[in-house]
């Protein structure tokens, strides 16, 4: 077997033991003669599966008590949904539109009441955060939306936007256990689960629970929050398998040193590229340097055919799905938990040679 | 390794050989050096994935050309909302409620409309389907919706009911690929994967193309079906790893003789299950004869402590989740297409066993 390095933006790469857990564990788990995926969701052995990913969940993240995680379907998309349907108690919702994912979150909550954008960074093609300030949220909204990292630009929030008093939604799909976050500053906090966590088909909510239960009357009824609260994410069916698989992820990430070491290792990583990006002649980053992501590393040669030429060859030598965002090109290494630091050093070392070679 | 067999309702049993095939690929999917869990949704090796599971799904159930086949998040619950609020182009609809979850979906589409109960059973505790005929249906009933196989209460619609010419929009999470079905005659099939296809997390819709296009201006856009299949289920990432799955199964199937030898087989289980409890001093089957689902088998002691006791013993002999639905009690046999002949047999013999020690 060879495994590849797997630069994708998500789903994206998994810790390789728990992969190998997975595996062992599925035609028998744990003696119960059933894989996880053929058990009962109202099983005492699979009670204590989701229990244990969420108390470890919990863990990882030190969500207080007057928080709820929700272990849901339907990715950050149907979150756009939600968050206004639940949410939006006075009608009124203000935006920040820092990337294409926000921009849908937008456009989606003005279905559902007057979502206003106060402030985007569109005009730089998403490459730096809007500042904002506790004024510029207007004063009966009832919540304001940020998308904490943006995947496709490879930007980040420096740190938590200040609202005032205005309860704060973000999208933390992409950035969502690379390093601790203080989960009292949010009021909902959300995240697919695919590049961070578990296998795409998983999306995870926290929310504080003074906000549940405002939910419009013709809200879909799996949309709610608090009825998915109220029965403990098994109103239905949940997504059994990703929520094991991503109760194996947690239980690796607390094994090795819970988000600050997480956050420690990811700086590290970033800071490989990053440096090497800085000093190159053929490669720039695109990311403002006080915005970018830990994560999702975007850079461009300035050259559409040589973009091109350099994720072939990367291909090649085993470093997968390294091209740019399908809107907006050029090149995006996306450098999760998972991804090795000896995957980044192997991608600057090939990019140093691509430089050489091409100079 | 001991292998039980498993009667859940759902989540439940899968091939072995499928269970056998994702754990070897686990790591290393044909030669790609990633997991089907890590791969981007939109590279060619996950996109050949995905096409292979439709084609394959497409020829198992004899789907037509003008039918869009859709892979989905959120269960048949959240179904129950799609469905009115893609369909309801006159705001009417009529419902066959006949048992728990026909209940749930009449209940959801009246947030979006006029939906009318226009047959029920619950008379008789659900042990029977409803008859239909065309003149029960209301004259500007956009579709006429039914579950087709009811889980929690063991009854099947001995035939397609006939709806005139209005639409017919079909749940059929609980015998999906159980048997061949006509798909012309519906308009909309849809059903959760966690019963016949695949691990929980997946639900697959079946629409026939000129049904879509009319959703409400409001509705979720991960709901809508139109921007679904225009994206060939890629407007967010799908489950892919369920999808896998649900192609490995369906391959399973395909070479296991299509539905025509899915159907004779699990004839002959239920059979050979219904057979025995027509004869049983001790055990009462619960649903009318002509109901009987071939796919879960409900019956009774008439004794709540016997009931108990005999679950008890079943599962210490290896026959798990044999408990029926926490809103009825007794007993149910949930017999899909993974649970082999000898699973049925073996449990037949010991419900023998247990009449002869409890008589």
């Amino acid at each position: 077997m060879s495994r590849i390095y797997n630069f994708s933006a998500g789903p994206s790469m998994l810790p390789m033991e728990v992969l190998e857990q997975a595996a062992a564990e599925m035609t028998d788990y744990n003696g119960s003669g059933m894989s996880v995926m053929e058990m009962s969701h109202r099983s005492p052995v699979y009670d204590a599966i989701i229990k244990q990913t969420e108390a470890d969940f919990r863990e990882l993240m030190n969500i207080p008590d007057n928080y709820k995680v929700l272990f849901l379907q339907g990715g950050a998309s149907t979150q756009f949904a939600a968050v206004p349907l639940n949410l939006m108690k006075n009608g009124k919702a203000d935006y920040v539109v820092s990337g294409q994912f926000s921009g849908k979150a937008f456009k989606e909550a003005k279905k559902y009441g007057d979502a206003k954008c106060i402030a985007t960074s569109e005009d730089k093609t998403f490459s730096y955060i809007p500042e904002i300030t506790p004024d510029m949220v207007r004063e009966d909204a009832d919540y304001v939306h940020v998308c904490y990292n943006n995947t496709i630009f490879g930007t980040k929030f420096p740190e938590v936007p200040n609202v005032g008093d205005k309860v704060l939604v973000a999208d933390m799909s992409s950035c969502i256990t690379s390093e601790p976050v203080d989960v009292t500053k949010f009021g909902v906090i959300y995240a697919g689960a695919q590049k961070n966590m578990a296998p795409a088909g998983l999306t995870v909510v926290i929310i504080r629970e003074d906000l549940m239960g405002n939910a419009r009357e013709d809200i879909p009824t799996m949309l709610d929050y608090k009825t998915m609260a109220d029965n403990d994410s098994m109103y239905n069916t949940p997504p059994c398998y990703a929520i094991y698989v991503a109760g194996l992820v947690y239980k690796w990430a607390l094994k090795n040193g819970g988000l600050t070491a997480m956050k420690e290792r990811n700086e590290k990583k970033a800071a490989l590229l990053y440096d090497f990006l800085d000093s190159s002649k053929l490669f720039k980053p695109t990311a403002e340097k006080k915005y970018r992501s830990m994560m999702n590393v975007c850079f461009v040669t300035g050259d559409a055919d040589l973009d091109k030429k350099f994720c072939k060859e990367a291909a090649a030598a085993g470093f997968e799905n390294l091209k740019g965002h399908r809107s907006v090109g050029g090149m995006r290494a996306s450098i999760y938990n998972a991804m090795p630091t000896e995957g980044v050093e192997a991608l600057v070392e090939f990019m140093k040679k691509f430089e050489a070679e091409n100079a």
